[in-house]
């Protein structure tokens, strides 16, 4: 796959897009990731990518010719296995969904703007456009990095297949059961003695059931759709008495 | 406002850190950051921080003693004006009203995992759980850094009171209009007429319809609990036939 972002910070990636399984991934060239300063395409000499608003009003708005020169250098626009991203609290709020749509694209790229609105001419250039929730930030910088690393894990040869189902397992499911690692006893907290036993049919209803319990009571909506067993059922009874 | 962040991937912070307006709250010395290895706080003589979950199954866990060790050494466990976050897929979604209360607290502390599992007994240190929304990521490094944003940008003198207000507008209300700047025309679109005139009335009633028709199209939930005017009724009634 290949990532594009346009930023007008550029160093803010450094980090986030050189370490861990980004890096591996783009050391094997399952993925190539560049990062393009779009304020190198403004046409202006002071290099301003950023004007006042038409109409007035507060604020300043990134201009259309550096993001669209940008893009008209650095991808081919009449290529149909892309999407052009424009990150913006506008936009739809970013889901698992979208992750799963967008890691089957060969090429991506990313607008992101900071502090500022966009002027609107932009958007004809833009296939998607979004946010990563309900929560004001001061750029789409790292709301990029966020979607990126959801969407390159998906990716077949970036992670291990076993690390990929066990992130995925509980989602649209159920939220995943108390862990327990050494040592068996912390700071006088011990491990559950079921956990002990050896006894895996019992290790089983266990889990599924402490399953239940937190989904219940952290994201009981999750339950709404829940296809639920005979034995989840009973589970689920319990779990309602025990919390009362 | 005194933040820690508690991860085996430091470098990862870098760029982010210290760009754009976390950097200049941190020059200020309005913000104090400090990013803690918990790899260094492992007693065992390998510095391994994770370990194999009792009772079976796939993955690893991240061991307790890493991170509480990390707890203790760094900050005052005492303190009320504090929280404490885990940042998992299992926490609540991260919303502006958490930045909002977050905002307000002297110490943060986020904890980050990375592909694994918690020890369930790391949770009895912790005062807050957030996620940043139902997509899976590798690691609460980067929703750590969203949190860190969200929050950071609301301290009083991290950025213009104007800056905040314009960007915190629609949050709750209505998205914003299309906004235009300079040039008038680019590539043969032109800017609406209107946003030229000159005339304040017509300006601001196409700005009100045009956020009630983005409104109206991308987030109509948001319409729901939306108290309405008089002329907003009106505009949302020609939304409706012009948008058929």
């Amino acid at each position: 796959m290949d990532i594009k972002i346009l930023t007008i910070f550029p160093e803010m990636f450094t980090g986030p897009l050189t370490t861990s399984i980004i890096k591996k991934a783009r050391d094997k060239e399952i993925l190539k990731i560049k990062v393009i300063n779009f304020r190198d395409y403004s046409e202006n000499k002071h290099n301003t990518v950023d004007d006042y608003p038409f109409g007035g009003g507060a604020g300043m708005l990134l201009k259309p010719e550096p993001i669209v020169n940008a893009l008209e250098n650095n991808l081919d626009l009449e290529n149909n296995n892309q999407e052009i991203i424009l990150v913006t609290p506008q936009g739809k709020t970013f889901k698992q969904e979208d992750a799963n749509l967008l890691a089957t694209k060969k090429n991506l790229t990313f607008i992101c703007g900071h502090y500022e609105g966009f002027d609107e001419r932009i958007r004809s250039y833009v296939t998607k456009e979004y946010s990563l929730g309900d929560f004001v930030m001061t750029g789409g910088e790292i709301p990029a990095m966020a979607m990126v690393d959801a969407i390159a894990r998906l990716i077949p040869g970036v992670i291990k297949e076993e690390d990929s189902f066990k992130d995925d397992s509980f989602f649209g499911g159920l939220l995943e059961y108390p862990q327990y690692t050494r040592p068996r006893v912390f700071r006088d907290i011990e491990v559950p003695e079921v956990l002990l036993s050896g006894n895996h049919e019992h290790i089983r209803k266990w889990r599924r059931k402490e399953s239940l319990r937190r989904t219940y009571k952290r994201r009981p909506e999750l339950l709404m759709n829940f296809q639920f067993t005979k034995e989840d059922k009973k589970f689920l009874e319990e779990i309602k008495k025990e919390e009362k």
